[in-house]
């Protein structure tokens, strides 16, 4: 694998200084070049938005941070969670009077470090509340949805939430909304090639030619099964039928659809899959009210399609709408 | 290759399926297939703007479709120019009365069709007039510039041609800020890795592991040298002496600077690869007023990243700060 980097030790470091020149309205943390927050604070006595997560995933988690959206991100090294003084440093960044929602996918490292870093918080006087995505439905029984990973379906937390606090609501009224928007959230994937670390040089997992594995993580995380490839249609179909009966939807259901390529995807295939799986969506009777597509939340060169789908209400439709702008999704007024 | 497709012989079909059914505010021409517009018409009396081209580098050419950019794009098969009869059937979509700028790229089957469909336009009281960008500097010596590709650089013309006619600019003053900013334009980029026209199944050039080709087309043209892999940063001096021989920056100049992927190469290496660049640049005494990165115009799965610089007045200044609105650039107001 050809790669666009220097030291293959330091490309975090590389890209936060490349994310930093390219967006001015974006700045690193002046104590911790592991926290990238906005530049210019947003109003007195609102409620600050914290995420974070490994590196790779690029444009998340950095690049979700912007009006609307979050206000500090910890970044972690490639595919490991940031340190629990990240996720403190970026809660004081954030924070603004009126406390830190945090909210944040669902792996062990993650979860400790959180629960670190918010007890140092309460200590300094920071109130912090948290929110777990766990939206990816082939990564545990609906029995033990705790153990699920959280994956794109956090944009859509991160999207509503930010629209909460941008309009106002209190540290307990923006938990409830993001906690709602992903528990509305389910989440699968498919991937038809491995990525690789630059650090490491070769891949930890692997998928053949031919071949696909479905439910995979963003790590490599095996999924339900591997299978011959199919067509777009067909994988479609695969992941509704995975989805749906996690999460049946009602005739008349009004969902968002969110498409992610994970990296190596061409941006053809993502709206020749989306077209799929809105088609058979309505056939189903649902109806297609928000739609994202694109590179939203990735794994480096992964090649491969997640598909995530959001039952809605009113509002997370308002909050969906409001207007936001960061890297990965700029909603305009 | 595997490729979230279902026929390969249609994969531009089902890709505009995918387009139009994600957005709402872009229409298929109601005659043509191979069009796609804004379903909402601009305001009457306004110059219409339209481009056209293979398909396989999205966001490019579709996805630049929007108020403050293009009005309507003809659309090829993968790799290969649309019809005379789709551009004629673009400028009619795009015609609101005042005439059509036609802002395209210089290859041989985009040149002859739209010479042909200036020509059946004019038959049918159109009056279109063309920009052809030749920003690759790879791609042709200074001495015959008229035989240069358009690759990237094609964003920054329809960006300022599109803020042109939506500031009320006549046909004339449309097309001569266009031809202003691909000028002031100049291009290079460095393949990686080849990739594969579904259709055909097997890619029809090929880039060794640890080596990359330096000024490749995005077709796979040849470029100017075949070298083993250097660092980001070596690549951003070698594109940069590449470009400033052509296109001399003097202490305190302004520019924008456009960073592609061209399809696999993960937004974490664009962003290590931007930070190189402006580095040197701003070495070099140029200030970087603007700045765009992400996979803007690609070439399927290929893997790499291209430079774009643009020497800046105060009229592309305003031009680039305008507000646009499309799937492959927002700029917010």
């Amino acid at each position: 694998m050809n790669r666009v980097i220097n030291d293959p030790e330091k490309v975090v470091e590389d890209m936060v200084r490349g994310i930093v020149a390219a967006h001015p309205e974006m700045a690193l943390d002046s104590a911790n070049p592991r926290v990238i927050g906005v530049a210019t604070k947003k109003p007195e006595g609102s409620v600050g938005l914290v995420t974070g997560g490994g590196s790779g995933h690029e444009p998340a988690f950095l690049g979700y941070v912007g009006p609307g959206l979050l206000d500090a991100v910890a970044v972690g090294e490639i595919f490991s969670s940031p340190t629990a003084k990240s996720f403190l440093d970026a809660f004081k960044a954030a924070d603004r009077g009126a406390g830190v929602a945090c909210l944040y996918g669902n792996y062990a490292g993650d979860n400790m470090n959180v629960k670190m870093a918010v007890k140092m918080a309460a200590a300094q006087g920071i109130a912090v509340k948290t929110v777990v995505a766990n939206d990816d439905v082939a990564s545990a029984p609906k029995t033990e949805r705790e153990k699920r990973r959280g994956v794109a379906g956090e944009i859509v937390m991160w999207k509503c939430g930010g629209a909460r606090a941008a309009l106002g609501g209190s540290l307990d009224e923006v938990i409830a909304t993001a906690q709602k928007a992903i528990d509305a959230t389910r989440s699968v994937g498919i991937g038809l090639s491995a990525c690789t670390i630059p650090a490491a040089g070769k891949a930890n997992f692997h998928i053949a030619d031919g071949e696909m594995e479905v439910g995979i993580g963003h790590h490599g995380e095996h999924g339900v099964q591997v299978t011959k490839t199919v067509s777009s249609r067909d994988m479609a179909k695969m992941m509704l039928d995975i989805i749906l009966p996690d999460f049946p939807l009602a005739k008349g259901d009004e969902v968002s659809v969110l498409v992610s390529g994970l990296g190596a995807t061409p941006l053809m295939e993502q709206y020749i899959f989306y077209a799929d799986v809105a088609e058979q969506l309505e056939a189903a009777g649902a109806v297609v009210a928000f739609r994202f597509v694109g590179n939203l939340f990735t794994s480096l060169e992964m090649n491969g399609i997640t598909l995530t789908l959001t039952r809605l209400d009113d509002e997370l439709k308002a909050c969906l709408a409001h207007p936001c702008s960061s890297i990965g999704l700029k909603v305009l007024a």
